[in-house]
């Protein structure tokens, strides 16, 4: 993340995560459009390279050829020869089984390609797709199949690709505003299954500094790599088809062990489009999963005591004036063409898309008199943002123009601070947990420049302090590192590959409520100021999926996953009984699908239904239909046997109102 | 409705609902502002006239004065005296309580004010707070003492001011882009109070066209209606306070009669801000209802095999002019200022916010290859429109810049066209049905200029015909009617003031599909169109949830209401107890407050939820702590006797998801 952050201002990044999968679509024929000059180039000083090379290395395994000992698992010693007998060879002569299975080597702890030829005594192990690092081998290579397809069909400038628990995905840069098309996938998964059935050989080729700039003087990103991370005076690259790319490897042998690859799109939760930048467009599985967020926090809404508002997107910039953001992120604001050529329809004045929902909340807080009484008011919303992100900060779904948060601000008597802050911690905790993230709070205090009175600073981070401690969660102090309004408590999500995602955030404002010059009714009949808090627990819903996305895999829990119960009759004659338990599925709130593809066994829809991870399938035969039940099978393939129709639909209410995170295990 | 239509250029219309009530709030001193020119221009012509008619009828009772007959309610016979005795002076030699209690009078059929001397032998008959006619006059008299505060204190042009079944509304002009804010109704209802505390007398003027004309010259609205309106030579107007109206009458005899007066905005539903102009913001009441208008729809999308997507806000112009809009409709898009200073946050093109979604979900369909299998694809998406309504065209929440549809598309076969509208009529009736709405419908056929061939006009045509047929509803043709894309069925609502509203749609589409060169492979492989087709049942939801709410005024069904349960203990005892059940009323989802107020009665508390309209209330006492159980009575003030709370809770979510609409009389 760290790296984008930095190109910000030239790269417009486009994750497209994808996932090993079973099988490929056949499709319509791609047409190529003529490789990239650069493209054709890099390659031609990479053949010159690895021509001079595969004679140095010639000429070092005459020299240098020796025998060496190696060491194989399970005890079993063998003798080889330097600078010649590769891990691969070594396989094949244990068994062809393992020759077909292995996928890379460790020589001595460093990982080793299987071609990659031994230089001296080794201990040796191979690396299958049993293990972690077999699996990351793989997805890896599969990683820069696909980068080779986006160079080759969509002149993609490649960014990172590595592979995740679960998969891989690979950045790349198609210019400031292009994204890839929906309709683009299938013909990138073609290209990728043509590397894989000429079985493209992954090539290591060692080049020097100069060799390497040389190679990738056409890709800013990589330059930018080059001159922080390649320290030593030499660095491997990597040679696949017509793609060239900067790695430590290691690789598969060639592209035809990749039995197949899926872009995680293939879930169709959203997609990007160039005629709307900086949005998404979020398909029904995707909106699914949203709402299911959106639903759940509102649930906690209405157990807290928050109260969910609608306010407009469109304000004039007099409101953003006021609030002091038309000074201070005004680059960030979208503004309206201030008419129209009919003055009747078009205001006078300029209006703006809001960034933030806050001064909304500010003119709903004084739109009447208010009392001590009614405090603290917590009011919540769901509304658009737009933000003017520079576009290079724009990556999938984590930076957009258009985003949602569960936003809300809690307008509290000072005395109540406490009690409203302890409130938010709780609530961040409870729903991390339900979400199984874990995470790591920070408090940040007064700036060098700030507003307000110290003494009311002071206060409040000892209130915030307070409420962390309480809270029985580590945290970190980060003097000085406040907004310039109000001290703030921050959260730091760790994703499934730990990396960080800065999600909620519990802000103090000093100034919104003096600049909107808020007041209630105070018990002894004065006029007082209350205090804003900001909070927000998910953040944006579309990071927070994005995440949750890369996270789960495609293994949803029950309550989010949009792909909750397979419903696969035995025969034909099962089908309408099927059709009838999809739909009553589907109008009591669950999402199915019902598989009657004639062209595949039982046992093969099954096994498909659970490779797409769906938590549950309802296989129903002549005694089913007979008995009106569904015979339940997991995505883990736990068999729960037969249940009664309604039952079943009962107890999958049940799991997904209770939001368990294991309602396969628990059923 | 017709009316405001008509000046849409000219006026924007803000329409305030008033409901009587049983208590005036005390507030703050308003500071009044100077009365406009023409207001005390007005009232100084009005003073004028209405000394000449006072010197007028004194003469004319001096010479016309006879003996008349007048028989009362009851068969009573009394003598009257012509040009000299009112309704007002009989009503009080029957009885002092009658003449407290009458309103006004109807003399031969005619409505009488009070005060107005009979002419000619009568059967009169007196009317009070018990009849409809009774109602109406105290209700439109209402109306007058607020239409005379707008007009002092927000110097308001006044439109139409009429009584509905359950209170009134005025409809003021103030100003191409000033709106009421919520924070002005407290002042609004102070000097409504302050009119019926002087018990300003209504005084009835008969007037000329032309002196018509001249006290109503600052009032393009009032002249239009005199133009189109008064036919004969004279017509009445009203002075009340400050306010001359033009008014047929009968009005109460003064303001005194009005108890009180409390402005419907008091649900504190939504509110209006000059700094959103075009824009609602809903409070989290009218939020409820706005989030379970649409939870019932997401509802019947799940049983009727529509999927919800999100699409973007904002897209670039390219899009509007592929679809067509940026040719016919370009006046009504809000387009983005193309640049900020910093040309790296900010697109190189046009950017517009969505006027409609049809477009967007073009774009949705077309983003991967699709097969006949996956007809009829039903895309159904709730994102927030923008049209640059000519903002004379704004009316309260019926007309909006701003505004969200249960707009959804359907993408099918052209031989799955009949199915589908007749799934879309059957989609209509049922949520109309729940609704509690009738509603008319029509079919649109082929104008004079239209796109497409006429054949494929013609199956159209007869497809939605035979669906309007099969329907069983009465149906309307409107020969030529049609979009130029192809012929539609529009729906009318009828609210409960009979006044017609343009809710649901159902259109064919031919253009669109071309347009987006949309495409499926057909059952025999080849590339084939689909037909579209738009609907939406609540059309504008903004506009639906103003038309329910005039036509609830404030008793909403359960299953809509913002103000479900009223929690109420007897003593300070049960204070803590009461609290407990409002919070787990609210965590299920229910909509609860508490009463603690130590100022009132039980039963002061217990008719002020019924004057709220609470649904219900849960009244607990000493026996019901001690025995977790609730007192229930409905709104109607039926006792439902003692509940367990649990049962209790549980049947209110039964009835809440029945979408019942007479949940009290069901309980």
């Amino acid at each position: 993340m760290q790296l984008y952050q930095r190109w910000r201002p030239l790269l417009l990044v486009l994750r497209l995560p994808g996932l090993q999968a079973y099988k490929l679509r056949t499709l319509h024929e791609a047409s190529m459009p003529t490789p990239p000059h650069w493209l054709v180039e890099r390659l031609g000083l990479f053949e010159k390279l690895w021509a001079v090379q595969v004679t140095r290395l010639a000429s070092t395994a005459r020299k240098e050829a020796r025998t060496i000992k190696v060491s194989l698992p399970g005890g079993q010693k063998v003798d080889a020869v330097a600078w010649n007998t590769t891990p691969y060879q070594l396989a094949r002569q244990m068994s062809s089984t393992l020759a077909d299975t292995a996928l890379a080597a460790e020589v001595n702890g460093e990982s080793y390609d299987l071609e990659r030829p031994l230089e001296t005594d080794s201990d040796l192990r191979f690396l299958t797709f049993d293990s972690p690092e077999g699996k990351s081998v793989l997805w890896h290579s599969s990683a820069h199949i696909l980068g080779a397809a986006a160079e080759q069909f969509l002149g993609a400038v490649l960014c990172r690709g590595p592979s995740t628990d679960r998969g891989f995905y690979h950045d790349f840069f198609l210019g400031k505003e292009r994204t890839v098309q929906g309709s683009q996938l299938p013909i990138l998964e073609q290209i990728c299954q043509r590397m894989a059935a000429d079985a493209q050989p992954f090539r290591r080729l060692e080049v020097s500094q100069d060799q390497l700039r040389q190679l990738f003087k056409d890709n800013p990103f990589k330059l930018r790599v080059i001159e922080e991370k390649v320290t030593g005076p030499t660095a491997t690259v990597y040679g696949c088809g017509t793609l060239v790319d900067l790695c430590r490897g290691p690789h598969l042998r060639h592209a035809g062990q990749i039995g197949g690859l899926k872009l995680l799109a293939e879930q169709e939760l959203f997609f990007f489009h160039e005629l709307s930048p900086g949005s998404c467009f979020f398909l029904p599985r995707g909106t699914r999963v949203y709402n299911a967020l959106v639903a759940f926090i509102r649930a906690e809404y209405a157990r807290r005591g928050f109260s969910e508002v609608k306010t407009p997107t469109v304000f004039s910039v007099k409101l953003w004036k006021q609030s002091g953001h038309w000074g201070h992120y005004r680059e960030n604001i979208f503004a309206l063409q201030p008419k129209g050529s009919d003055p009747a329809r078009h205001p006078t004045e300029t209006l703006a898309l809001k960034p933030m929902n806050c001064p909304a909340h500010c003119l709903m807080f004084a739109h009447r008199p208010r009392s001590w009484r009614e405090l603290p008011v917590r009011l919540a919303d769901f509304g658009a943002l737009h933000r003017a992100e520079a576009s290079g900060g724009l990556g999938g779904l984590t930076r957009l123009w258009r985003f949602q948060q569960d936003d809300a601000h809690i307008f509290c008597a000072p005395e109540q601070l406490q009690a409203e802050i302890r409130g938010c911690l709780d609530f961040l905790c409870s729903v991390y947990a339900v979400l199984g993230f874990s995470f790591s709070l920070s408090l940040s205090t007064r700036p060098s420049s700030f507003l307000g009175e110290p003494r009311l600073w002071d206060h409040a981070e000892q209130v915030l302090q307070q409420a962390l401690e309480e809270s029985g969660e580590p945290w970190a102090l980060k003097p000085g590192d406040g907004a310039f309004y109000g001290p703030k408590i921050d959260v730091h999500l760790q994703d499934a590959l730990g990396r960080p995602h800065q999600c909620g955030t519990i802000q103090l404002d000093f100034q919104l409520p003096m600049r909107f010059n808020l007041q209630y009714k105070g018990q002894a009949g004065a006029l007082e100021r209350p205090v804003l808090i900001h909070r927000a627990v998910l953040g944006s819903v579309e990071r927070l999926l994005a995440v949750l996305t890369e996270s789960c895999g495609g293994k949803w829990p029950l309550w989010l996953s949009p792909f909750q119960v397979a419903v696969i009759p035995v025969g034909t004659e099962q089908e309408e009984y099927a059709r009838e338990i999809q739909q009553s599925l589907q109008a009591a709130g669950l999402a199915s699908d019902l598989d009657t593809d004639p062209g595949l066994t039982l046992s093969r829809k099954v096994r498909r239904a659970q490779l797409t991870h769906y938590n549950f399938q309802f296989v129903v035969g002549q005694k089913e239909q007979s008995k009106r039940t569904v015979n339940i099978r997991t995505r883990d393939n736990r068999r729960l046997g037969e249940w009664d129709l309604t039952a079943a639909v009962q107890r999958l209410l049940e799991l997904q109102n209770a939001r368990v995170s294991n309602a396969e295990e628990v059923f």
